[in-house]
């Protein structure tokens, strides 16, 4: 069904959709490969939110490659994700297409927005346009897995990060971390940061660390050459605080970055009087054991976020994995031992079967420095 | 200084020196190529301890090759460890290739015993032979870990094998831990027992595991091919049980293969009077915790065993570790989490800083079915 030349342009498009990885959120990285007798002609991807769809830039360099012709007839676009076929903050794509007279479009992956999807598909074909969907599918979906995620299922892709030493120890029993893993963990942890919609921590790792939790542009590596620090969107940090016991003197305050204070319990007004504007709370039920209900959380931050990052000590990290809110697990591990006595990576329930443990799959496996990155699919 | 052939044929005489990683030890593994008008006519390692050495094997078949004659002339021998200069079970090494004629000897490594290192090479050049030394010999001194570091420090080189999860866990809170490795880590285990000269752990884990802590040849997966079951050293089984604990109802005493039971105080005789052949005491000092004193057991142990491998609990293995006895760790990962009530994976002493960790340094990496099989260097 497809030609050598229908995966090369559509694998194009993918590289080109992930070149808005750290900039579109909350849209989907979308790319666009526009061909013409089997040489590119065009070809763009969507930038950042409110911007111009990969569709649009990619038409107009193919505009302007065959001399200003608006009629791009015998002309294929290939496109990651499907068209739209609103009119959103821009005009729909699959109006854009028809328009230039393109005569094949190849889609990788069908709208997962179930109130949108095949829509932008019907609008080509009814106009007379062959389109083809499905062709590399998969690699595309992978671009987008917070959007595909959310739009399917209202929920976040929840990834959880983790970081330790080959005996799977945090600290020292003393609580010095400083540094388990290298720098170039470190910075990665940056980028992966600077990837999220949101970024959740818990109280105790707040009042013992005091950490701005923000992506600081000076520590994304190379990433900072490609990303000026205007583009760089922060996460919205969201503090787990069930009894309330955050106070304004905290580190993270002072950067204005959006924060989401999640607790069972009201804040004191006099307390709530200080929070400067990019500061806002949420009163959420307790579970069982008084922490915050994470089901009704991670329903909440679905309504805007594709995708949180757990940042967190073992607990939290130990609630989400084995309440199954997990979708991917992140681990830097570091070549070292630090004994028995260190902290613990992560709580999870007293299982009695090796059957019952939580499920994870090698996915990926990267070398930083001389720690290893491995993530994991969290299958439950 | 060394020609591509000369690099070549070097490669080659290491590649055949390890065909006897399983075979020969106490000796070393030690292969010989033999080459004229850069071909190679004779090639040869050392199989097993008691039969003939690589330089014999290789003359022989460079003899035949040329037609039946002794003289050699011309002729260059690559061997991986300097030819031996003494009678031994078997005539000098040195003595065959003045006998046979050969004109160059390369040698990759000198003998690492300081009573002997250099006599061959002495005797050969004594003889009119042109002898270059050090080609390759990082590659080929690894070949024989054990036997190097015994030879230099009578002490045996020490591999602690740790199997963890992600989580640093060795089982759940309740003992299981059947399985957290997969088939093909446990068969490499095998593979790793089969290569050592002793295998060492504690009576805790010969309490509870009752284990037979032999070789199993149908379990070493692809080498069983290479490796019939008579070949099969089995390792002298090494016992830690400083209270003399252990009864002769241990599975352990029904497999015949020797066993060294380590204790600070007697056995009883009405105990030891049960011991089949195979069965041997020694007492040894207690360590201010009332173990066995490693580093006495250690130096015992290098008067006959290049290496010892250590398949211990947390306890044993911090202990070997923290005090300075080991050179290697290999630790399989398995991608599991346990959470932070599974067993943990080693003890070590409650350090305050993190300069004071073991330093570790990863060297290979393997994967093994879903596991991961690290080798780590220790530096002490």
């Amino acid at each position: 069904m497809w030609s050598i030349e229908d995966t090369e342009f559509m694998s194009r498009a993918i590289k080109l959709a992930r070149r808005g990885l750290y900039t579109t959120r909350p849209n989907p990285c979308v790319g666009c490969v526009i061909s013409l007798d089997d040489k590119i002609i065009g070809e763009g991807f969507h930038i950042r939110a409110g911007g111009p769809h990969a569709e649009v830039h990619a038409l107009a360099m193919a505009k302007e490659r065959v001399g200003g012709q608006i009629d791009l007839k015998g002309a294929t676009a290939y496109v990651t994700l499907e068209p739209c076929s609103h009119y959103g903050r821009t005009p729909p794509c699959a109006e854009a297409l028809i328009k230039h007279g393109i005569s094949r479009v190849v889609v990788a992956v069908e709208d997962p927005n179930p109130q949108v999807s095949g829509r932008g598909i019907k609008m080509l074909r009814d106009a007379g346009i062959e389109v083809d969907v499905g062709l590399l599918s998969d690699e595309a979906a992978q671009i987008n897995p917070g959007f595909m995620k959310r739009m399917e299922s209202s929920l976040p892709w929840v990834t959880v990060k983790l970081a330790a030493s080959l005996d799977g120890k945090t600290a020292l029993s003393n609580g010095e971390s400083k540094w388990i893993t290298g720098l170039e963990s470190r910075r990665d942890v940056q980028r992966l940061r600077a990837r999220h919609c949101a970024l959740m921590t818990g109280i105790e790792t707040v009042l013992v660390d005091d950490p701005s939790l923000n992506v600081r542009h000076g520590e994304l590596g190379l990433l900072s050459q490609q990303l000026d620090a205007d583009s760089l969107h922060q996460p919205l940090r969201v503090i787990l605080d069930s009894r309330a016991r955050l106070t304004s003197t905290a580190k993270l305050f002072a950067i204005t970055s959006p924060i989401l204070l999640v607790s069972c319990v009201d804040y004191p007004q006099i307390e709530k009087d200080t929070w400067p504007e990019h500061v806002s709370g949420l009163i959420l039920a307790a579970d069982h054991e008084g922490r915050v209900e994470l089901a009704a959380l991670f329903a909440h931050l679905g309504k805007t976020c594709n995708s949180v990052l757990i940042e967190a000590g073992a607990t939290l990290a130990g609630s989400v994995m084995s309440q199954n809110h997990g979708d991917e697990l992140i681990l830097y591990q570091a070549m070292k031992l630090l004994g028995s006595n260190g902290r613990n990576l992560i709580s999870l329930p007293d299982y009695i079967a090796m059957a019952d443990i939580p499920t994870v799959k090698l996915i990926d496996e990267r070398k930083l420095g001389d720690d290893t990155r491995l993530t994991l699919k969290i299958r439950s």
